[in-house]
Order: C-alpha cells, then sequence, then structure tokens
C-alpha cells in the first residue's frame, strides 16, 4: 500500500496515500484495534457532518470563519451527507470515550478533502485546518454529544415511531376486525373465563400507545444539543451567541426541532437523555416480546397446541421435519427485544460513570442505543408485513376451547354463590363432565337456568 | 399454639386462633416458606385496604351491596390504614404470581375482623363473605395491579419526588453560592480549563430536573387502576359503571388523582407503567450516581487526593486508621443506585412475561419497585442532611490547582493557534515550567501578552 | 426512652440505656435512616461471631491478647450465635460501603456485653476495648469481606445447594418413571417428533447438575478470607502468622473449609469471589426458569392447554373463578429467578467500582447474594415439596396429542427423501387429513410401508 | 441484477444468479430485513463449516453417504474454512431462532458450489442435496447449538485467554518491578495506611488469574456439542454411534477437545453452557474495570489529580485543548467492560426462554457471546500494548503524597491506642500540621519514638 506523511502536533505518521484522514485518525486506527474495524455508527458521522456545517455557517455569521472556508467546509459535509466518503471513516466505538478521535476523522476529512476540491493534493497543507476551522467553536466533548443526540433523535421518530405506528394500526384493525370472536381467556397459563380475540388484541394496541407515548415524553429532552460548551461546558473560545445559532442551524438542516441545551455542564458531563429515551426504547421492547410471546402461543400446533389463530408461513421451518413451520418473526422480534433489555444495562451503566467534567463512554451509548432503535424499528416492520397482516382466526378451534371450558362456572357467582359454583367446576372436573351436567346433577339449578345463566358471548361484554 | 379451623373449596385447615385470617393465607403460609416471613410489601396491604374500601363504597352504590356490609368492611380497612393489624398479613413476595393470596388474606382478614367487630367469636361463619362481599365485583387480577399502583404512585409522589425536590434546592444553593470560585475544569479525568465551582454543582441540578421531569411524566399512566377488569378484563360480574365510579372513590380516599385504566385488558396482562414509572426511578439513580462520585472524588484526601471541597464529618470512618473520616453517605447513595439498577432488570423481565390475559410476575415487580421508590427518596434526604448541606469550598487548594494547570493555555488557541499553544503546553509538560516561562521562551507571545489573554476567571464566563 | 452516654473519638452521643451497642452504631441508627431498620444480613452479623472469635483466639495464641479477654470476647461471640443478642444489631445495609459501622456495632456490643457479663454496668468503661482490643489485628477493610464469605459459603453449601440437591433427585425419579411415555417432541412451540416424558425430564436433570457444578466450581475462590489484610491489604498491626492462623480458627469454629487468601489486596479491593459465585447462582436460576416455564406449559389447561401432565392442587386458584387452579410454586419460583436475574446486576456492577485499595459496595453485594441464595434454595425446596414431587402424566391427553401430529413424517425422510415427505404433511395439514391417507393417496408409499416406518415409539430411542 | 429460480418445498424462488446460495437463504434475506446484512458472525459460518465436514465424514464412514458426496462436501467446507465463499452468507441475527436459515444458507452454498466444482451450472439439480446430504443426520436444532459451541470455544482459547494472559503477565512484572515503592494507599477514596505500588499491581494481577480460572472452569461444559440430537434431542434419523464419532472428527479437524453430550435434549434446549461461560467473561469485565479505573486514577493530572504513576501518550487528547493527553486505552477498554455487562443480561434473559425441546434465541445468543469474547480480548491486548507495558511510577510525586498523610498514625495504634492516635491525627489535620509536631505537643510521646515508630516502609511488610 502506498503512504503519504500526515503530521499532528506529536509528530509524523504513515497514512494510505488515497484516503482523506490524517494522523489522528490513523493513530487512532492503529492504537484501537478492538473488534471489526469502522464500527462507529454512520449515523454518528452523517450526524457530525449536520454540525460541521451548521458550526461553519455560524461561525462565518458570527464574524470568525471566512465565507470561503464556510463554503468549503460546507461542500465536503454535503459530500458526506450524499454517502460519497463512506470509506474515509474506519474508526471504533472501542476508542476514547469522548469520541476525540472520530470528531477528528471528520475534522481531517473534511480539512483534505476541501483541499482536494480546490485542487490541491493530499500531503498538502490545506487551508482549511483540521482543528483551527472545522473544529472552531467546538470540542469533541460538545461535538460528540451533538452527534448522539442529532444520530439518535433521528433514528427515534424516523425508523422507531414509524415502524411502532404502523405495527399499532396493523393490532389496531385486527382488533376491530376480530371484535365478536368469543374466545377462553387464560391466566397463569389456565382456563379462565371468555374474551373476544378483539379484546385481547385491544391490549396489544394500547400497550404500543403506552410505549409511543413514553418515548415521546422523552424527546424534549433529546433534541436538547450540548454544542457551545467546548472544552468543559464553560463555551470558551466560542463567538456570543453561537449555541443558540449553531442549534438553529443543524434545526435547519436537519429538519427537526433541535434546540440548545439550557445547561452544557450536564449536556457534556452526563448522558441522561440517551439514558431516559433509551428507557422508553425498553419499555417497548418489554412490550413487544409479551405481545409477540402471546401471539406464538395462540398460533401454537398445528395439532398439538393451542392453535388458535393461523399465522403466515413464511419458509420451510425445519431442515429435518418436513413440512414444518415455525412464528419465526415472533423470535426474531423476542431476539432483538432480549438484545435491547442488555443494551439498556450498558447504557445504564455507562451513564452513571461520568467523572467531573466529562463522561467518557460516549461511544458505547450511541452505539447501544443506535442499534436498539434501528433494531426495534425494523424488526416492528418485518413483523407487521410478515407476520401481523396475515393474522387469521381458526372459528373452529377457537369454538371447541371456549365450549369445553370449566371457567364459564363464573358467571354462576352471582347466582349461587362462589361456593356453589366452586363445587359444579370441581366435580365436572373431576368426572370429565360437562358442567351443565353437574350443575344439575348437583341440585343447585336446572338445565334452563344455566342455558340462561352461562353464555359465553355475555359474559365478554362488560368493557370493549 | 392454639388453632381453629377454617374452610375454603379445598377443605378443611387448622389457624392459629387468635388470628383474623382463613384457610387460603394459611395455605399460602404453608406453601410458600420462601425467604423472610410477611415479606409482601405493608405498602400493597394499604393499597388493598383503600381498594376493598372503594369497592365496598361502589358496591353499595350501585345497589349490589347493603350498606350494613359496606360499613363492616369500610371500618376494617381503617383499622388496616390505622395500622391496628399489621400483624396479620404473614405471606410473601414468593407466592402465587397474581398476588391472590394476599388478595384473599386482606379479604378473609375483613371478614373474620368484621364479624369480631360486630360481636361474633373467630370461627363462626361470619355475615360478610370473603369472596361474595368483600371481594365482590372484584378479581384479583384486577385488585392486585390496582393495588400496584396505588402503592407505588403514592410512594413516588409522597416519598421520592420530594426527596429529591429537597436535595436539588440544596444542591441549587451550593451552585448559587459557589457561582464564582474557579476551579480546574477535569476531562477524562485528566487537568482541563477552568470552570466555577457554581457552574459544576449546576449541572447537578439540572441532572436531577431532568430527572424529577421524567419520572412526572410517567405518573399520568400509573394513575390509571385496573379495578372494574376481574378476571381477565373484561369486567365480568361488575355492575355497570363500576370501573369509573370505584376509581373516583379510591382517588378520594388516597386524596390523589387516580382514573380508571381505559383499557383493562393492558392493565392485567402487562405491567408496563411499572416498568415505565421505573425505568424513570432508574434514570434517577444513574444521576445520583454521578452527583454522589464526583462529590466524594472532589473531597478526597485530605492530603493525598483533589481535596476540592470539605464534606461533612459524620462517623470515625475506620475501626483501625484513627482519625480517618470517609464519604460514608455518598457510599450509601451509591449502593442503592446499584441495587435501583438491578431491580430495574428484574422489573423489566418481568414485564416481559406476562401470558394471555395476565402476568403473573406482580408481586415481584411491586416489591423491587417499592424498595427503589423508598431507598432512592430516604437516600436522597440522608444525602441531603448529613452530606450536601455541608458542602464547602476549600478555596486554597482550589487556587492551589487551577493555578499549576497547563490546560490554561487553550485561551491562547485564538490568538496563536491549537498548534502553537500545544508547542507551549508540551514543553512545559516535560520541563516542569510553567505556561507563561515557556510561552516567552518559545517567542510566541511575549509575558503581557500571556497575562492579558490567559486569566482562568475569562475562561469560564461563556456560559452561566 | 432512657438513654445513656457513649463516647468515641468524635465525642459524646445519647444511646438507647438497654442496649449493648455504642457511640458508632448509634451515629449510623442517625445517620443512615434508609429503608427498614436493621436489614443488614443477621446471616453477617453471625459471620462476625465466628471471626471476631477466631481473631480473639489467634490473638491470644500468638501473644498479643490476655487469655481473660479471649474468653470474654468468646463468650459473647457464643452468645450472638445462639441468637441471645439478635436485637442489638439495628444498622442497615445503606451505611458506609466498607460496613465500618457494622463492625464496629459488632465491637461495641462485644464489648459491653463482656462488661455486663463480668458483673459491671452499662455505661461504665468496659476492660475490652472495642478497638484496642475486639477488633484488635483487624480493620473493617478485611473483616467485612471475611463475613461476606463465610456467610455466603455457609448459605451456599448449607441451603441453596442441598435445596438444588433435593430437586434434582425427584426430576431425576421422575424421569426414570416417565422413560417408556412417547410424547409429542415440541419445537418453536410447535407439534415436533416424538420424544418420551422421560427424556423430556431428563435435560432438566442435566440443567441442574450442570448448575451444582457450576457453583461448586466457585467455591475455591469463596472460601479464600481476607482476614490479615487490615487497613490496605499489607497487614499492618497483625502479628507475623496471624492470617492463616485465623482462618484455621475460622474453619475449625464454622466446620466449613475457609483458608486465608493468598492475596489480601485482591481481597479487600475487589470482591470477584461474590460475583463469580453469584455468577453461578443466576446460571441456576437461568435453568430454573425454563424448568419451571415447562412444567407449568405442560400442565396447562385443564382442558384448554397443553395438559400433558397433571401437578398438584395446592390451594384455591381464583378469588373470581370458581374451582380454578394454578402453577402457583411455578410462579413463585419464577419470580425468585427474575429477582436473581437482577441481583446479579447490582452485584457485578457493584464488583466493578472498587477503588485502589477499597472496593466500598461491600452491604450492597452481600445483601443482594444472600438473598439470591436464600430464596433460590426456599423455592427448590418449596417447589420440590408441593410441585415436583406430584407431577403425573395425563396418559390420554399424552397419546391423543402425539398421534395426531404431522411431524411423524420426520421418520420418512429416509425412505422417500425430505421433499416428498413434506408434500405428505403439507398436504394432511391442508386437508385436514392424517399423514397415512396423504402418503397412500399420493403414492408415495402402501399404508403397510406407513406402518410399519411411522411409529411414534421408534422415534425416540436413538439416544437415552 | 440477474436472477435464477432456485425452489424449496414451499416453491420457486428467484435468487442472485451469481451467488450459490438458494431458496430457503434467499426467503430469509427478503423476510428479515433487520439491522445491517449478514450479521450472522462469520465465526459460526466457519463452525458450520467444521461440522459439515464432520457430518460427511460420519456419515459416510457409517455408510449412509457415499465417498464421492462425502469428498465433494469436504471441499467446499474447506473453501469456506479458507474464505473464498465469504459473500454467500448474507443472513442476519435476527431470523427464525434456531438458525435454522443460516444451516440451511450452508446447506444451500455447499450443494450448489460443489455442482459447480464438479463442473455443472448454477441453477441445475445438484447431485448433493442440501437435505437429504449435506444436512444427513443432522437438523438446525443440532447443528446450530454445536456450531455455537465450536465458535465459543475457539473464540475463548484462542483469543481471549491468550490476550488476558499476556496482560497479566505484563502486569506481574510490573508489580515486581514496582515492589520496593512505597507510595500512600487509598480508601473510601480517602488516604489511607502505605502500600508498595507493586502490591497494589499484584491485587491486578491476582483479579486476572481468578478470571481466568473462573473461564477456565467453565469449558468442560463448552466443549460439549449437541450433534446427534437432531429435532428434539432422540437423535432421531442418526445412524448408531453417530454423535460420538461426529464429535471426535470435529475434535479432530478443529484441533480441539470436542466430545459429545451426554444429554441431547439438555443441549437443544437449554444453553447454560453459553450463559456459564459468558458469566465467567462477565466477571472478566468486572475485573478489568477495576483495573483499568485504578489507573486511570493513579495517572490523573498531570498537574491537579493524582499523578502517581504515568501511563504512555498514544495521541492528542482533545480537539480543542492543547498538548491534552488523556487515558484513552482505559476509556476503550472500560466501554468494553460496560458492552459485556449489558450482553450478559441478554444471554441470560434468553437463556431463560427456552421451551420444551429448544430455546429460540440461539443467534442473538451466540452473537453476543462472540462480540464479548472477541472484544476483551482485543481490548486486553490493546491496553496491555498501549498502556500496561509502559507504565512508570512518578517516583517524586509518590513520596510528596505518602509523607504527608496523617494515616501514618495508624502505626502507633499498638503503642499507644487507637484513641490517642486519633487525636494526634485529627489535631494535625485541624491545624494543617504533622503528626510528629502534634504528637509530641500532646505530650504522647517523643520525637525519637515517633520517628521510630513511624516508618512508611515498615508498614508495608506484613504481606507480599
Amino acid at each position: 500500500m502506498d503512504f503519504r506523511i500526515e503530521k499532528d502536533t506529536m509528530g509524523d505518521v504513515q497514512v494510505p496515500a488515497d484516503k482523506f484522514w490524517g494522523a489522528q485518525t490513523e493513530r487512532s486506527r492503529n492504537n484501537f484495534k478492538i473488534g471489526p474495524e469502522a464500527s462507529m455508527p454512520k449515523e454518528i458521522i452523517e450526524a457530525f457532518a449536520y454540525l460541521k456545517k451548521a458550526a461553519a455557517f455560524t461561525n462565518a455569521e458570527l464574524g470568525v470563519l471566512s465565507s470561503e472556508k464556510r463554503d468549503a467546509i460546507s461542500k465536503v459535509c454535503d459530500e458526506i451527507l450524499e454517502g460519497k466518503l463512506a470509506d474515509q471513516f474506519p474508526l471504533v466505538i472501542w476508542q476514547t470515550g469522548s469520541g476525540t478521535q472520530s470528531n477528528m476523522n471528520v475534522n481531517e476529512v473534511i480539512s483534505n478533502r476541501s483541499h482536494v476540491n480546490s485542487g490541491g493534493k493530499l500531503g498538502e497543507k490545506a487551508e482549511v485546518h483540521p482543528n483551527d476551522d472545522v473544529n472552531k467553536s467546538q470540542s469533541s466533548n460538545d461535538t460528540f454529544p451533538t452527534a448522539m443526540h442529532i444520530a439518535a433523535y433521528k433514528k427515534v421518530v424516523e425508523t422507531t415511531i414509524p415502524a411502532v405506528e404502523k405495527l399499532r394500526d396493523t393490532l389496531k384493525s385486527k382488533s376491530e376486525e376480530f371484535s365478536t370472536i368469543v374466545k377462553i381467556g387464560r391466566t397463569h397459563l389456565m382456563d379462565a373465563t371468555p374474551i373476544t380475540l378483539g379484546q385481547e388484541f385491544s391490549g396489544y394496541v394500547a400497550q404500543l400507545n403506552y410505549a409511543l407515548k413514553a418515548i415521546k415524553n422523552t424527546l424534549e429532552h433529546l433534541q436538547e444539543l450540548a454544542l457551545g460548551g467546548t472544552a468543559v461546558g464553560t463555551g470558551l473560545n466560542t463567538p456570543k451567541g453561537y449555541d443558540v445559532l449553531v442549534a438553529k442551524y443543524i434545526a435547519e438542516f436537519t429538519n427537526l426541532p433541535f434546540v440548545t441545551a439550557p445547561n452544557k455542564y450536564e449536556a457534556l458531563a452526563a448522558h441522561d437523555a440517551i439514558v431516559e429515551t433509551h428507557g422508553a426504547l425498553k419499555q417497548l421492547a418489554v412490550s413487544l416480546y409479551k405481545i409477540a410471546q402471546d401471539i406464538r402461543l395462540l398460533a401454537s400446533g398445528p395439532r398439538s397446541g393451542i392453535g388458535e389463530i393461523h399465522i403466515p408461513e413464511n419458509e420451510p421451518g425445519s431442515s429435518i421435519m418436513p413440512g414444518k413451520v415455525n412464528p419465526t418473526q415472533n423470535e426474531a422480534l423476542t431476539m432483538v427485544c432480549a438484545q435491547v433489555l442488555g443494551n439498556d444495562v450498558t447504557i445504564s451503566f455507562a451513564g452513571t460513570q461520568g467523572n467531573y467534567e466529562l463522561n467518557v463512554f460516549k461511544p458505547v451509548m450511541a452505539a447501544n442505543f443506535l442499534q436498539s432503535a434501528q433494531l426495534l424499528g425494523d424488526a416492528c416492520i418485518s413483523f407487521n408485513d410478515h407476520c401481523a397482516v396475515g393474522i387469521e382466526p381458526n372459528l373452529p378451534r377457537i369454538k371447541e376451547l371456549v365450549d369445553k371450558s370449566l371457567m364459564l362456572v363464573t358467571a354462576l357467582n352471582t347466582h349461587i354463590g362462589y361456593e356453589n359454583a366452586a363445587k359444579i367446576a370441581k366435580t365436572a372436573h373431576k368426572n370429565g363432565t360437562t358442567l351443565k351436567e353437574e350443575a344439575v346433577n348437583l341440585g343447585l339449578l336446572t338445565a334452563e337456568q344455566f342455558d340462561e345463566w352461562v353464555k359465553p358471548e355475555d359474559m365478554v361484554g362488560g368493557l370493549k
């Protein structure tokens, strides 16, 4: 491989001749060979492109950067956002905990690329300096958390929330479609009083609505940006008005409602907004787990399980058992939920470990957050499209199971009391007979009364 | 010990002669010898007293319970709330996952106690039946989650939130008091640019304000009550209008804004409200950890640590090292935070495991939630009273440390550029000299310029 | 309440007149009102009694304590072990993270009690000094971790392991008893090829055997004691040979194989042994969860679930549904498992947070460990006695479900290939017919071949 | 893009014309668009290559596969192991929870590739059938867990353990090198009695040795392979002796001591071996966190922190603060530890969720395990090479801090008692004076006695 020499305040470094990055990026590549290359999420790089562009515009507007440099920086940021420089960001999550080296990676790429854009050659000194110009009025300590919030907010509102809403809408329409299908209810996994399939699904809809609300409750915190705090939150080396203006530019470029954080010390030293929103994503995972688990239990069988619903058959289920079909979408979704529960622990633990003016677990928090938000979004779409939309009731099976249930006896409580009702149920259970037979045998009511009082369809009507 | 015979639908049981509980409670005592006795939180029992009273009033108002029975039930509920029957609830957390046996414990105690209150003897058949009267229009499946929400909501608004606000207020007044004390900032645990002690503390205030807001965001969900759903959410065996009215009574008796849950299926089968609020408590734990950790680092020493602040000396710190004083309140608080992080995993895991119409991890969720909310509240008060209020700056030490910092060089970036500034800092570091000496030696600026440009007190002013 | 004055190096303190504790205990009571009183596990206090007695014997043997003081100390330790002083230890988990105050609580009680034992009065200066005598050659920093190991080891070997072995033995005998009962297997919750009920249970036995082995693997680390390290691990103020001898005495008094830790720095600053053994307890919880979950699924019904086994009916299952019986032991056990998973996070997090020469999360680690070990042990016994021993197969149901399964077709793979076999299964599934009918209809084999090749009882024999 | 038609038991599927995979792989690609493509760990694919080759050899040796097919299969497996087919495995973690589709991906690639290897064209029917030949005597249900164990075991013994040993050796040599450097000890972050720097480091060595032992204790379980259990653990459709022989071949091909699992039911339905070994990796993470945290605290400064050691300066530490150097390796390592703690929760949760004969969280468990093992290994090497090897003591600073410590007073306990010693320390602390001054002033001992009794270098000698 061909190399050129780049330098930083520590001296010379050999850099691949055809790459735009500089000395500090290369040092990081060599010093942090931990896990697969380029694991720093691409969403973070994109967020950096937005913020570097916004910083350049702000610096120019406030008179501390020339309009030429602003335009040169801005042009490269646009190239990054268009995906043209995707192979220029080789660094990993497991680097310095402030993300300094990814900030410098972006600074160096912008500096060198702008030099080439203006006709220069790599290896020459660029007019746009990575620190003094691209990073002007900034520090890694405020840019990286800003990038975290931009990337996290975008992912949640553009990927996670719409996907959950789509699944919620499907389940809602199923709930309405199934509103008159009376089936057995189950508590403790045991037969209980009847419920409609639509009522059962309405619980899933409610769960997702609560999860959506919980996520949205957190967004106000997440839309606050640290930029303007620089090294320790004081805003050293920033021009007056910078923090508010740069947030305005970021909001404009991303078309999302970002604002400057009112307290920059918190914004650098803690990442409670990330903890908070991920907490809500974790709640979503809890909800989705229950829903996916229920649906696979209801669909279990086809002949020796519950079998009250059919789910789509998407692929052969077994490499050895011919004709087997499995609830694979439910499995993918529940695995995602398991991942999110673990990610929440990583994020919470990392969130506790800030010291003084800086939390140095930024990259691991960002990576886990973005993974959770992406996986939850993707898995909701996948589960929706390949499972939920195709759910159909197995009406004969539903009827068979509700009709033979002993818990229909509960309808008799208000007529003959709990203890007499229990006697009927226990006797029928012991003898393998029906409730009606034993109710009459025990002389507790007549067959006519039984028929009048015990109607599954009348037992589901108390609530919508 | 003396016994009497009590019976339920399964037959006879020997019960301690002097206790009000009945057969089902005694069965549970014998069948679940897991951990210490009576571990079911007393807050749950109290919440049951509120809801049983509210149910009796509602049932009477809706014409399905006599006013005599209403009053008999209500009287025992009041006795429970006054703490008079504290030794009547021997059951443990680790029982049936619906909490059925604690619901029956309450039902049985109310039944038998009301019989004694009206002049009867234990062992005789009570007029007020535990199932048909005390539990009328109810199921364990809707009463236990209702008790969870009542107990959780009360604990959060009466214990946790006021304690956090008290600590927040103390830290806020410290932040204002320390607003002009310029000290060294630290990032990556390393010397950084200056900050005021007040700015540092303002970050803590911001963290607690965000945590409070996050907790409050969740309360709307937590104030929804499952009562009225009965066995599976359909409201079987409840009179019309029951759910709304019973919530109104609970709100009245507790003086807290409870309402009926719009979807009872969700309210029985999932406990996402508990997951949601505990998620916010976990965020609070994350914030408190950072704050307590910072304060003990700042107070470390007295002679060989950081030593920038003094914290109160509350007790001898060592059984072997005479005169030692330790940051014990910080230790208690951070241990509480560690507990809350673990409790969050228990609660989230339990939250995923609902099946069909019921989640049967109710007691473990309730117990962990209440522990977290209580410990966080108590620990905030303890930390506030015995540590935070007594924090004082160690002014000579603060001045000593900021004055010798090499990172004051950052103020030169905008005058001589990042690379030249780095050269000064590195040379001073290598030679053990001052920035000013090396700045002049290197010919990069004059002594006068240095004095004009490098003033710690001017480096903290960008932001409040 | 009556008080007397006690003093320590910080001055005078009012102490309840009838209690043996002294000034430092009282300070702690007042300074740490966090959670319920006296939450410090009693097992820790007992462990302290063993170690204080052992220290007294060792100090006497090595010539630094008189035999009179040794005997006076020893006598009180024996009283503690006999439970006579149970109300003398009021402190909480949430105190100083080294447990110093509980160490001093023990020291003070021994000092004052020994004074009374020898005819003195409370409030007089005791001959046996809490620091100079009871705590001689010790520090909280080495006594508390020693107490943690003693208590944890005892709990695991005396409570947890025997309980797991008991349950394992029951499941093993069930596995043997059920060895010829052919039933349907299920994968992905879906019908699969046959298996015997005994084979299914043998998997549970294997899980518990692995869990037991994993726990036992960790005990060697747990039996190492920190005592002799004193304040920072160097053994300052201990006589030569102290650490080995004191461990020998502890081993003798507890009748357990404790030894001195080869590296005292690790033993004070880290609690990896606690992390390690609790990791194995967590594995046990994972295993138990699967077992308990399987058994409740197999027992689900009675009429509209799986219903392949019967479990004991221990109590009425519902306050509203008469005659309902639930898998309550499974619920208690799985709730315990959920608790243990959360406790593991608390312990692991706490384990990371040692600094320099000391980890100050000792009490929270000890309390969570002891809770897990106790609950797992108790829950295994409870589940064994009230559920596992009573498990019986529901033979007609088992036969019904295996006979109609489509996955018996797998036996044809080796005769007609996977694709043809799949065709038969899919056709039978679509038409609601039997495999045999469709096999013959499709012309792929004769009825005689089907009967010869597809025998559930021949499909389970590959492995024991 | 060009396509060809492939088919499975569900019908035709369009597959990219130049890829070897078949219908089921393509279905999975389309049905599971969750997260980035090809996220199934490459180590799992490699493990499949080993096991498919071993199965072919075993099948041939036991007479159920021709030697031609064995060789054809084996040749493609070797190509996979050589990395020649790296772009043929596009599937993701978030698929069916049994990993069936990745098993079929391997089966299909081997089938089609072998056809091309023998001169055929893609799209023609291959002689080697993916199910009947490549998957012969196998099921996804036993192959995937076998691949998990092969990949996990290899990763732990080839990557994690050697890396930890390397770091352990470095710390051990540092411990020996620093054995006579007397420094202040710190407990509760506060000044305590002296210790040598070598003693401090010996604690780290002990931690890593315990972690290594804990990991090794788990390997016996991990080396057991599920292969031979087929669909539900019974070994249906396997020839006699298959399970033992195929494990022998895998051991031979991998040169690792794999054996057949004695109980195949456990091996399919639970993944406790993965839980167990990852539990030990989590313990390692706990240890590494403490070590990395200590080292960055000791190195903090350079002028306003602790500063007792120097660590290597690897890169510029700040984009805004010139000359700043940070403990970046410590940050990367502690972030890895945070990830591993979260992964442990994911794995434990997933481990609880097996049902009946199968745990369907296999891919998520495998992926988290492999990530932890890889990151821990890589991070230990990185931390070793770029930090630990370069640690040097800052002797003047160490001496300065130990000399002024008040806790040297502890040496006086055995001469003048704890209370008198405390008086000296407190007075010196209050007056800002030295212990010696106040000892003499208070008349408790002479200056000569002080000099004789209080020698830091004599206070560290109790233990190695």
